[in-house]
């Protein structure tokens, strides 16, 4: 019984995992999908500069990465016009955020999300021990007051705010992410997570103030840029915050390959032009098929569209499964009353065909299982 | 002052970083390294399947690696005859050591390891606020013994041993492996870092016997299978102890490339046997500079050499600037005694050749240099 090695919180911890691949499905089902619409990737692509540099570093993998990913950090920097010293880069958001965790929340710490937001980071602050206090979503968006509310209330160590939002979408403008961050207690340290940012209307993201103690915010590659599976993500925050990731990161984490990729895509900077154009006209187009069979496109600023079914969570999931036994990947989100929606991400034509052909006999499956 | 977000554990941490990059010591001297034989890696590289594999994944790089690892830890499990449930895969040794210290170690709790043995495991218990209790080597090796009656005398969670040992090559024979493992605590892991036993005299390995709950081992892509840039380590051990990780892990932290390099390297089972034949030959060149120039060659299983200055640390310390000055990039042992030697990876001959050249003026100047 090797549970007599962990420590009483890992026995604590349930071993269910955030995310399910769609791999596992795939293997469950027998076959692949023909339309990966379900994890909000961008099939669009990287940059072929990025491709092509990733092909070159493979010839060099005898080699680590470097630990300090100097070269990435500065592009990243310049990128954004901050100090290299406000940009840490590590393997996704996902895991930024455990280490972002690990450094500020002990046992029994209040942290404050809202109740259907990131998963991921949800499971970080209960994997060390810390209490989530979640607030409502208002009108299918996060609510920054009530965010704001919370974290007063209970003196919150962390306050998450993903902006736009995963699952559903919305987003706010920049000024109200200043009034969040204006309006937090001096002790709440705000988690921007901007994953979708590069997606959203000019004026969402407000200007970086890295002189900002209380604020840090997460971008990633994985998105706009194209290369979810190199696994890059960054922080950018106050220096001092960002140095303190040096003393618990896995330093050689970062691998050579991934290095390259994302190097490489940011010397194409018409890069984001042209996907925020093809992720826009997807977005209309994802809107228009769910339209034509009664679903409700909700308002998006990233590169997926939540479609509300006008039913429940049940009838949703009843719908994922269908399009899923039709070779269509598709999430949705987790908690009433937000899971009354699938979520479909943007992608090329072809896997929207097929997303559309699919959905009617998934919806007349999925009505039939609820009589 | 964001320390005030910190938890009181993280404000304690050093800033210090196991390793410095060689890529921060090329900024540093502004000029490139030549001969990089300072990390263990293996300029041998990996299988030309592997890096096929890495290029032809570039191309997909738009999707998130499967969580599971499904077909890689297949894979692994195959290779080694264990079953997948007893395979768990990470972003190499490092990463899973981290997770591990993260399941087992509380704040205060007795870790044992030896005194001058792998940092980067001793940075996770620090950051992890667990006790290390460090056991001398005895004549350049680990010492199982002392490391038994160690954790006896301090009821250590973890006891940490590698086989062979970096940074000085040594190893023990799989019998007194087993002796260790049957000669702990019962409430004792036992952390095999197995880094380098690919490179190993046949029987230093125990068999695998992941029915046994107090032993956890780590492999790694990074060595002997030249991929060090792609990041990818396993652990061993028994399932239940196994499918702990999935309660910490970063799911989605393995990329799509890396998996696909690794599982295409298994596919040469050849290679091993190559890269052992070519890093046996190295070895000997290795010790041969060595002698020719003073230096003693300890007997090594592993893909470097230590070579003994017969001084002290601080001649090896001037003797590894000076060859970096030369653009020779080699590290060595960080603690007394083991730091009069300096540690030499093996690799093409090019590389040793000027590793050769640099040699006698660097011993020069390391000699000078202390009068």
């Amino acid at each position: 019984m090797p549970d007599r090695f962990l420590t009483l919180l890992a026995r604590s911890l349930p071993a269910t995992v955030p995310f399910v691949g769609p791999e596992a499905q795939e293997r469950a089902r027998g076959a692949a999908f023909t339309a990966r619409l379900g994890a909000n990737e961008s099939g669009f692509g990287p940059p072929a500069a990025a491709i092509a540099a990733m092909e070159r570093a493979a010839s060099e993998v005898w080699m680590y990465g470097d630990p300090e990913a100097h070269e990435l950090r500065r592009a990243i920097a310049r990128h954004h016009g901050v100090a290299p010293e406000a940009v840490m880069i590590g393997e996704g958001i996902d895991g930024l955020l455990g280490l972002l965790v690990r450094l500020t929340v002990g046992a029994g710490d209040p942290v404050v999300t809202s109740d259907g937001a990131y998963p991921t980071f949800a499971f970080h602050v209960t994997g060390h021990g810390g209490r989530l206090h979640k607030v409502p979503y208002r009108d299918g968006a996060e609510d920054p007051e009530a965010l704001a509310a919370a974290a007063r209330a209970v003196g919150a160590k962390l306050v998450y705010f993903a902006n736009p939002d995963n699952p559903m979408g919305s987003w706010h403008g920049a000024d109200r992410v200043a009034a969040l961050i204006a309006d937090l207690p001096q002790d709440s340290l705000l988690v921007l997570d901007e994953a979708y940012v590069d997606l959203a209307p000019e004026g969402t993201a407000p200007p970086f103030d890295t002189g900002c103690a209380n604020v840090i915010r997460f971008r990633t590659f994985s998105k706009a840029w194209g290369m979810a599976g190199a696994r890059v993500g960054y922080a950018i925050g106050h220096p001092g915050l960002i140095a303190a990731f040096d003393r618990v990161r896995n330093h050689f984490g970062m691998g050579r390959v991934a290095q390259a990729g994302a190097l490489a895509a940011l010397s194409d900077q018409g890069h984001l032009a042209r996907v925020r154009g093809l992720v826009a006209a997807a977005r209309e187009r994802v809107g228009q098929i769910g339209r034509g069979h009664g679903l409700t496109p909700l308002p998006s600023a990233t590169n997926f569209v939540a479609l509300d079914t006008g039913r429940d969570g049940d009838f949703a999931r009843a719908l994922v499964a269908a399009l899923g036994r039709r070779g269509v990947f598709v999430r949705m989100p987790g908690v009433a009353p937000l899971d009354r929606s699938i979520r479909v991400s943007c992608g090329p034509d072809a896997a929207l065909h097929r997303f559309a052909a699919a959905l009617p006999d998934a919806l007349a499956e999925a009505l039939a299982s609820q009589r």
